[in-house]
């Protein structure tokens, strides 16, 4: 059986850093991300860099068991009522581990990248990076001034695809774009569609190329200097309304595999 | 200019009755459906019937100004302060709408429904309903056990799409199942893509007839009675991984969109 440490004061500090990083939507001070509930745990120890666990008392036992085979991680028990109040969602299932999550560059070709440019909540940008993996993305851009992988809840929405995806993460609009260019990735920006304009359909867009799929705010779109120079891409609807920033995402991803496993 | 009653007792039952129906995640005693934010508020005066809109004082102007061409609407103004007792989100913009939003029957032919069959999330639910009317759905059906079409977050996440995609509410699962053969209406469930099998192209998957999208809840999937008779519809993904449920919605309804404005 694992051995753990207990934690039994609210002012613990590794506690109120916990805590902290959950309100705050990033990192520990040391740098960590929070991975709530057992299903994150499971892929974090499997795909990531686990540095500590934090279970309550009554998830202890479950929690060990599937510390077994990582001998090296450090547990801390928590009784349940001091981890109520670490965890902001109340359905953390009783545990949750901070994890090493670092950066990674993912302007390798072939390309098909998702950009993050200003979408603001945690759950469409976990959801967008999710489709990314599901879709074979090469890797996804958070600009500065979008939501932060290491909000717990982008992480948790991500269902673990963070682990996996490479991502970067507070990049320069301008920066990015001059670096896309600069690797001949095509810039394809998702913009809705005009009321009355013909929308041309999706598989007449060439997806096959490198390229980097660019998704908005939720309510400002793609910012000017994602904008200039990119294709305008309309996903065809059948009324004027526009779509959930993952939604959308989750769609040109689909469409782009598709033509991707049809080229020959 | 509009004329307000004013409300500045956090006692006011019509207080109460709409703050509880925003930490409930449902309708007020009197049966409205609680519509915040600006843009929502006229997306509810232009589709559907708006019983009352509570402003801010800080927003009274601005609520009012929307309001000229309504003039049978009652406006009452509460300060700031307790507005914000009222508001769950803290990003309400200082205005919401009680709305009437009637069940409108949604099995009429030619049929393209989304059903929802457990799921929990309502920013997954009103991005589902959203992608519907994008997609010229038909309607949706809210089996019993999914989150309520009237939660609030649910009525945000659809931008309005609630006020004109028709809905049913808390349907059986098994009556559901029935209604659907009765009207020879195809049920599509959506599940993983099972690892290791091939998964047919969703356009090689005939969805121009009447048929049925069910989307089931996040953790669960679809549940026995909607599963049974149905046809398992996934979609190809690079790897083994599943999708959030609103961008598999989205997937669906697009593919389904885009056979049938091919259709001759």
């Amino acid at each position: 059986m694992h051995r753990a440490a207990t934690i039994t004061s609210s002012a613990n500090p590794l506690v109120k850093d916990v805590r902290r990083a959950i309100e705050r939507g990033g990192l520990t001070s040391q740098g960590w991300c929070v991975a709530e509930t057992f299903h994150l745990v499971e892929e974090a120890l499997r795909d990531a860099e686990v540095r500590q666990v934090l279970a309550a008392e009554s998830a202890r036992e479950a929690a060990q068991a599937r510390l077994d085979a990582y001998p090296g991680v450090p547990v801390a028990v928590l009784p349940d009522r001091l981890f109520q109040t670490v965890s902001a969602t109340g359905t953390s299932q009783g545990v949750l581990a901070l994890v090493n999550l670092p950066c990674r560059a993912c302007f390798c070709l072939p390309a098909l990248l998702v950009v993050l440019d200003g979408v603001q909540d945690p759950g469409n940008a976990g959801a967008i990076v999710r489709a990314a993996e599901a879709f074979g993305a090469s890797g996804a851009l958070f600009l500065k001034g979008a939501v932060s992988p290491y909000n717990p809840k982008t992480l948790r929405a991500s269902a673990g695809s963070l682990f996996r995806v490479p991502f970067l993460y507070g990049v320069e609009a301008e920066g990015a774009r001059d670096a896309l260019e600069a690797s001949r990735i095509t810039r394809y920006a998702a913009v809705p569609a005009r009321p009355g304009s013909p929308v041309r359909p999706l598989s007449e867009i060439d997806l096959t190329g490198d390229c980097a799929i660019v998704i908005g705010s939720e309510g400002g779109g793609v910012g000017p200097a994602m904008a200039g120079g990119a294709v305008g891409i309309s996903i065809p609807t059948a009324g004027v309304e526009s779509l959930n920033a993952a939604v959308a995402a989750g769609i040109l991803l689909y469409e782009a595999r598709r033509q991707r496993s049809a080229r020959p």
